[in-house]
């Protein structure tokens, strides 16, 4: 009867009949239950294997969801969601019409706040608890709970620094175990370790900030979290809890290697090896391209360096961030700080790369306005996970981003099709461009197994026509120019259908789209991005621009939000697909 | 000969040739030379005139340009531009084809580092100091100059954070004066007032972050300043001074009402009276429109509450702050917290109006995006100074905005054309929306004298028809509206030209845009905001998604950075005026 407690637990309230000393037991099954399915329906792991006591405290201890109990990032929740009547559809995890990998607000009343994007807890729980003050709920209970790595982001501090002034009944549990995805940087984080260690001095950075703080406490003894908690609850104002605890707990190696098992893909429970995947001759991914091609760079021009916020392992920055450690920068969780650190740079006369996921992009867009292209300083943008990204849902796509930077004078924006192209544009970039470039690639392989040629230079604003056609001319942007190509090598009227890689989506080649309006009798716009503002509308502009009434079909990811699911399935609910471009193409050759 | 040395200094080597003894005569003379100018040319006054001793002695110890001096937000840079060749040119400033009135990188060697936007400094200087050392310049020295507020805010932080963990050799001058525009908020705050009185405890949350620390000192202090510097010149690794100053300092009612005398507009150089503007019967500034409104609501909705990052006065949330202090709140400089607190808010029923400045809110983006309308919560957004803003020029113009938020799911986007219609969509938007808001108005005064009108709920999604025509119909969005109005009615053939006042970017009224397309020949839409992917885009892509072929002419800021000059003279410039609104009209006219 091992798993004799976690099957009976439906909701927190069920959790709230044990006797302190069956927690324990609750924990061995709730961390065995997250082994067991992550193993083998993958997700993110090591984080939540590090909070199982925590979470069983939290839920022990406190009215959720009456009390509100947020997690910050949410990598972190998978142990919240089973306690919360989510056990029997956790297998669904991250699919497609499955749960979230993330605290939704829609899933579950349990989820008092979405979550995906780090250290907005803070501010969230902040503005909940004001609301209560106002409401007069007196007993309601506020938690937010947060890393160590999420802490040090700046947006954090904001919340901490108005928390402590105003009084508000919080709770903060500090979750430190030193690691982000990565292991975590900065002053504060060296700080808390010298807290850890004693070597700190008196005074507590949190009790400057007015935080009634304790701690550190170990985050795996069950008895002393809920005991310490109990306490908590009846202590009024801002308050702080530092804990400590170990990412991937319980999971020997994961423990060991928390980088590779924060999201390890599936794995033998037991042993926790890694299930080796059936790799045949594939293309490289464009993290690796962008990573190689990157120290290649560097070795031929000493003026580059290398920024990532918090994403080394992920960008495959750590590549240079190994050969080149005083060249190469992971700043922590501080997009905004990395982007006008670049601008810094690049005013004395250096060429940084900031490597920015494109959904983490948004955290920097006024530095990116403000110091960068305002100044016109020549910075590199290499906006990774750009697209749909899959099973992180709605909260990671990176969307927007053709459409914000458009409007951005002095900015360049570029899309590689292949990783050949990105190759290119890297070395083109660092060559001396006179403005700043965002180059936009996905997360994922590219096509071209051989990939690593001789360098090239790409004029800047020129476009590639890669199949010529008579009637329907596609104008594809980035890597979905593949899909399309691949479409194209399928179809029996392909005579018809031409298809344009246009690379850039700033400054568009005008000279080819005029050629292009000119030839064509339809045009057909296709991009991972959103249908709105983005480069279908680029097209737009400029043939109105030159009255031009051609019939342009803008095809890209409709004005929702888009949840989780593979990117393929994601991709035909977005409608930028093969079958829907199919079905355009055909509706078309049909009419005429 | 009072005057003897300022007109002397041509550059800051002039002022490293004096002794001393003599710096405070020069920093008497500065003082007055900027109230001379000020007086009658307006500008920023109070912080330029809290930090004369220090731009004396930062220029006397350290060997600028060489070395790097950045001056945070940048406001009290007018000193420092005085100093460094531009004192018989700084009667120009803040005018067309004058100087900024921030440091700026086109200006000015000296000015390393464009500043405009608060708290770059320190990612900025941090890069600079990086690229210093890998470019082997031991002997350069950086300098970032950063006010209480400013350092407040979480990109500060993340500076902070990353220089206290890469032993960069940079000087922090925390130039603490207890206010940025309104008085300084938080606990931050609170705490520096601690170490001023000696009450904080041991360890100081600098040193926390690994700072070798300095002070509390007195900033109008020279000799002392002098003598701390050329200390801190020899010290290695990331320093901060804290020092102490008073705004406005040297001209008494300056120092007695900090706030007004930010930028204080004409004054009595002697008196500081501040001199009044000819008032007739103006119309209301819409900031006021907004303040009284939400007063108004606030005492009939009893869940409304405002939220301001850092801009009471400026936005005229003070008026609530100061009639239901518990139900308004000064965040500081936090916007990313600003609106994941609003987000928290509405998330427990409260109806958050958010008040941002078009320019700022580029540092919420992401916030808006993932906290707000991803979870669809109706957090009201009234975002001021949209448009071009005058003569705080490119840093802050608000144009991006149209562009930057159409593509986002689940939001609403109006500009109200008069201020009954701002009122009138703060009513609506409060009633119960299911949907976030974003409400632009420009900086300054509307159009109707008699504001104050009954509340009228306004559907969402609707235009208005102004003026009925036979010929071109031009699409109007917001403020700007007005400007057209005024042009119809000078016109000769005026029957010939439509207006619509569109108000709503998003939703768009597609049912009049549809008869629009029918019953006129051509279209104008008109935006104070960038031309690409703005207003008029959306106007583009819904002509193009119903396959309508009319000629739609889209006037907007084109796509470059617009600087500084009055408003009118912006508008000439970036083509959003009446006389070229006229010449667009006469060329359709003539050309049938």
């Amino acid at each position: 009867m091992s798993k004799g407690i976690l099957q009976h637990i439906n909701t927190p309230t069920d959790i709230r009949t044990l006797p302190v000393a069956e927690l324990s037991q609750l924990a061995k099954e709730l961390r065995e239950f997250i082994i067991d399915i992550v193993a083998n329906k993958e997700g993110h792991l090591g984080a939540s294997l590090g909070v199982v006591e925590l979470t069983i405290a939290l839920h022990y201890v406190f009215n959720t969801p009456y009390d509100n109990l947020i997690w910050d990032v949410g990598h972190q929740a998978y142990g919240h969601k089973i306690l919360t009547g989510r056990r029997e559809i956790f297998h669904t995890n991250r699919q497609l019409d499955g749960i979230s990998g993330f605290p939704k607000r829609e899933e579950s009343k349990y989820d008092a706040f979405g979550t995906g994007h780090s250290s907005t807890s803070i501010s969230a729980i902040l503005g909940m608890s004001m609301a209560s003050r106002l409401k007069g709920e007196t007993k309601k209970q506020h938690i937010a709970v947060i890393g160590d790595a999420s802490i040090a982001s700046g947006m954090a501090f904001e919340g901490l620094n108005h928390a402590g002034d105003t009084d508000p009944n919080i709770l903060i549990v500090l979750n430190d175990n030193a690691i982000g995805i990565d292991p975590s940087v900065g002053a504060l984080k060296k700080y808390l370790t010298n807290v850890k260690k004693g070597t700190a001095k008196d005074e507590n950075i949190f009790e400057c900030l007015n935080f009634d703080y304790t701690g550190p406490l170990d985050g795996h003894d069950l008895p002393l979290l809920v005991k310490e908690l109990e306490r908590l609850k009846s202590v009024a104002g801002p308050k702080l809890l530092h804990i400590i605890t170990t990412k991937g707990k319980g999971l020997k190696k994961a423990e060991e290697n928390q980088v590779v098992y924060h999201a390890p893909g599936k794995f033998d429970k037991i042993t926790g090896d890694i299930l080796p995947k059936i790799s045949e001759n594939e293309p490289p991914k464009y993290q690796d391209v962008f990573g190689h091609t990157l120290v290649e760079l560097a070795k031929l021009n000493p003026r580059i360096v290398g920024i990532t916020p918090a994403m080394p392992t992920g960008s495959s920055l750590k590549y240079m961030m190994d050969l080149m450690p005083e060249r190469a920068f992971d700043v922590g969780i501080a997009e905004q700080h990395a982007v006008t650190m670049a601008a810094g740079m690049a005013a004395e006369g250096m060429v940084p790369f900031c490597n920015i996921y494109v959904t983490f992009l948004q955290r920097a867009y006024d530095q990116l306005i403000h110091d960068v292209a305002l100044q016109n300083l020549p910075v590199i943008f290499c906006l990774d996970r750009a697209g749909l990204v899959g099973q992180d849902g709605a909260t990671h796509h990176g969307l927007y981003d053709m459409a914000q930077l458009r409007c951005i004078p002095n900015l360049i924006i570029f899309a590689p099709m292949n990783e050949i192209e990105l190759r290119n544009i890297m070395y083109t970039a660092q060559l001396g461009l006179k403005h700043p470039i965002a180059i936009r690639y996905p997360r994922g392989r590219g096509v071209i197994l051989d990939w690593k040629q001789k360098f090239a230079e790409i004029p800047i604003g020129s476009a590639e026509e890669l199949k010529k056609g008579t009637k329907i001319a596609i104008l594809s942007i980035g890597h979905i120019g593949n899909m399309v190509l691949e479409l194209l090598s399928e179809l029996n009227n392909e005579n018809e259908v031409g298809l344009y890689n246009m690379r850039f989506v700033k400054p568009l080649d005008k000279e080819m789209l005029q050629n292009i309006f000119q030839e064509y009798s339809h045009v057909i716009t296709i991009e991972d991005g959103c249908s709105t503002g983005g480069f279908g509308s680029a097209v737009l502009e400029f043939a109105n621009e030159i009255n031009c009434k051609i019939p342009i079909q803008i095809i890209g990811v409709p004005e929702v939000f888009i949840e989780h699911g593979t990117v393929e399935e994601l991709q035909r609910i977005a409608g930028i697909d093969k079958t829907t471009l199919w079905n355009h193409i055909n509706n078309i050759l049909n009419k005429d």
